[in-house]
């Protein structure tokens, strides 16, 4: 931390998302000054921040501004670009996670490349750029096999499942046409997907919270729940190394979520995040120390919290919005039918499909929580009248 | 609630304290828009609300228009003079807890005059203006005896402890110099002082805490231990119907404190509070649902939730102001030495003696949690080196 003249630091989030909310919740807790970039005084964050900067949450000029006005610079989102976090870098600001560690979140194929010097178990992997690469690697693997873009995407997606070569051709034709390079990825035959988060500190120290499971529909994150039912010691114990390893050798500070797939040998790695994520919103009420919390410490080099779960299982259910956005109307049946429920939401527009907010529900029995919380996530949505 | 056209109605919360700024944080999960009305932007809720509108939190001009902004208003402090309750009131807004109920906290002597009425136990009391009525009631039930401001006080204080006639004198005349009615209270010979929260909606429903063991110094709570240790049950019940009676006879909307006092025989009535209190910080990290959401909850009619404890103990721990304000320099220390701590800080300006945070510790041992509390409450303070 630079020496600050303030009585406590001030903590810069780039991006204005549910991360960035939920973060200044854990901010106030800690009483640290909080500080905002957003896109919109209608983002997430900027509806309950006091401390609001509007501007461009992915470009240097304004990036730049904002950083001098904090002690450190952190992100709810990975999309500002590598050019621009050198600049502040070299700037002087202290940005955590630095760019050494994001371009893995950032880029796939560093991830992939990184991993597999590491030694961490991945999917059987290619960079393509023909389909002559990608049938080759479908001939090793098997179809239907995943295309990944390694930066960005187009169309608003980034991965593509595809069952035969004339599918890839399409997907390796427009991948070209917008500029974006390919991995060709086996398609993992998972039991199911797990992930688990750590946290570090530029000071070194770690903190990993239980292996989770979650239950994705569609690439969207649905449900997690907290530990994952029945997973033995052994994995779970390989599956926390392998986060701390990650961490460690990828020198990230802040939250580092590991995605992974649990096959009938072990675990193995799908995709990285470096900041507060949706497989961590259980914490906010089933983990002594929430994952926002985690990260502000995080970043600002203080003694990480304990990330030991309070209650033998947490369920987290995501809302995501439906026809009718009176969600508000709808609260009155969920918290009548179960006390129990922990609503929280988001502020955003609702639209279809998208993430409005999530419910937690803490107790003993996984599949009681389970359907408790699909049913209050449901009804928030608006499927059930 | 008024019919509102926004998505998610507007709780509209008088005073910038730390209460506001705790229901803010309790305001964010839930996704309403909630809006303060500070005297300073430097008030501790102002730090850190998205939408501050600042006045003066005890005038009828700056209430009344912040009335009109929003859909129900509740209060951080019970400051608000009663005809300005009336006139805000009567002008249509829609105001919780009332002045009907509200006027309980604020007069001591009606609160005694209608717990009289309702055959709750309290102290020995007389309305007194003359010293030869002191000396009667002392004669009657020993000395010392106790002092009270019916409303307000003088010089910060509205509670004295008188050893003598001569005393009282003193009191008597300077309270008649600042206009200020007084009644005289037998002290009690307490065992210890327990408290219980108590939140009713307008619909009627009722959810009540555990109740509590408050430990004071020089009239300042400084711990709470939830639930109280050893408390029998026939005592706890009691306690509990006692604020539900409370409650639902003062037609209190939002949260109720109880202070009581448990002596051999039972427990007696000290002091009403009508928002969300001291004695239930704890439920931030102790109980499912907060009291400051479950304040939120009740004033927007919403059905309760969950008063829950979530493990066997919960200890909260008063962090005052000491000598060196560097508070955040020492949470290095404090969480480091004990990780599961949870620390409060208010972002209050430093001053010897004024609560600026608290600390909770969750946990099954009340004695080695107490332990813990008032170790990270007096390192934050500054007392430790």
């Amino acid at each position: 931390m630079s020496e600050h003249k303030r009585p406590v630091p001030r903590v810069g989030m780039v991006g204005g998302g549910q991360l960035a909310r939920m973060t200044h919740q854990a901010g106030i807790a800690l009483g640290v000054d909080f500080r905002v970039l957003a896109g919109s005084p209608s983002d997430s964050a900027a509806r309950v921040c006091g401390d609001v900067h509007l501007g461009d949450d992915r470009g240097l000029a304004d990036i730049s501004a904002f950083a001098k006005s904090c002690d450190v610079l952190t992100f709810d989102h990975e999309h500002v670009p590598e050019p621009v976090l050198r600049e502040i870098e070299d700037g002087g600001a202290v940005v955590r996670p630095g760019r050494g560690a994001l371009r893995h979140a950032q880029d796939k194929l560093r991830m992939r490349t990184r991993a597999a010097e590491l030694g961490v178990p991945c999917p059987r992997w290619r960079a393509v750029s023909a389909i002559g690469q990608i049938e080759a690697f479908g001939a090793e693997t098997g179809w239907p096999l995943v295309l990944k873009a390694a930066r960005g995407g187009y169309d608003g997606k980034g991965v593509w499942v595809v069952g035969d070569s004339a599918e890839a051709l399409e997907v390796l034709q427009r991948a070209e046409e917008n500029g974006v390079q390919l991995l060709a990825e086996e398609k993992v035959a998972f039991r199911r997907e797990l992930a688990v988060q750590v946290a570090r500190s530029p000071y070194g120290q770690l903190a990993v919270y239980p292996v989770v499971e979650t239950v994705q529909r569609e690439g969207v994150c649905h449900e997690v729940v907290a530990p994952a039912p029945g997973l033995d010691d052994d994995k779970a114990t390989a599956a926390q190394q392998l986060a701390i390893d990650l961490a460690h050798a990828l020198d990230v500070v802040g939250l580092l979520a590991v995605e992974l797939f649990e096959t009938a040998d072990g675990v193995v790695v799908n995709e990285l995040a470096m900041r507060p994520h949706n497989s961590g919103h259980w914490t906010m009420d089933g983990a002594r120390t929430s994952q926002f919390e985690q990260h502000l410490r995080a970043v600002l080099d203080l003694p990480l919290g304990s990330p030991r779960a309070t209650a033998p299982y947490t369920v987290m259910a995501n809302v995501l919005g439906g026809g009718d956005p009176d969600v508000y109307g709808r609260y009155i049946h969920v918290m009548a039918k179960d006390p129990e429920v922990k609503v929280h939401f988001y502020g955003k527009e609702v639209r279809p499909g998208r993430k409005i907010g999530h419910v937690d529900v803490v107790g003993d029995d996984p599949d009681d929580l389970l359907a408790r919380a699909r049913d209050a996530a449901s009804y928030l949505r608006g499927d059930q009248g």
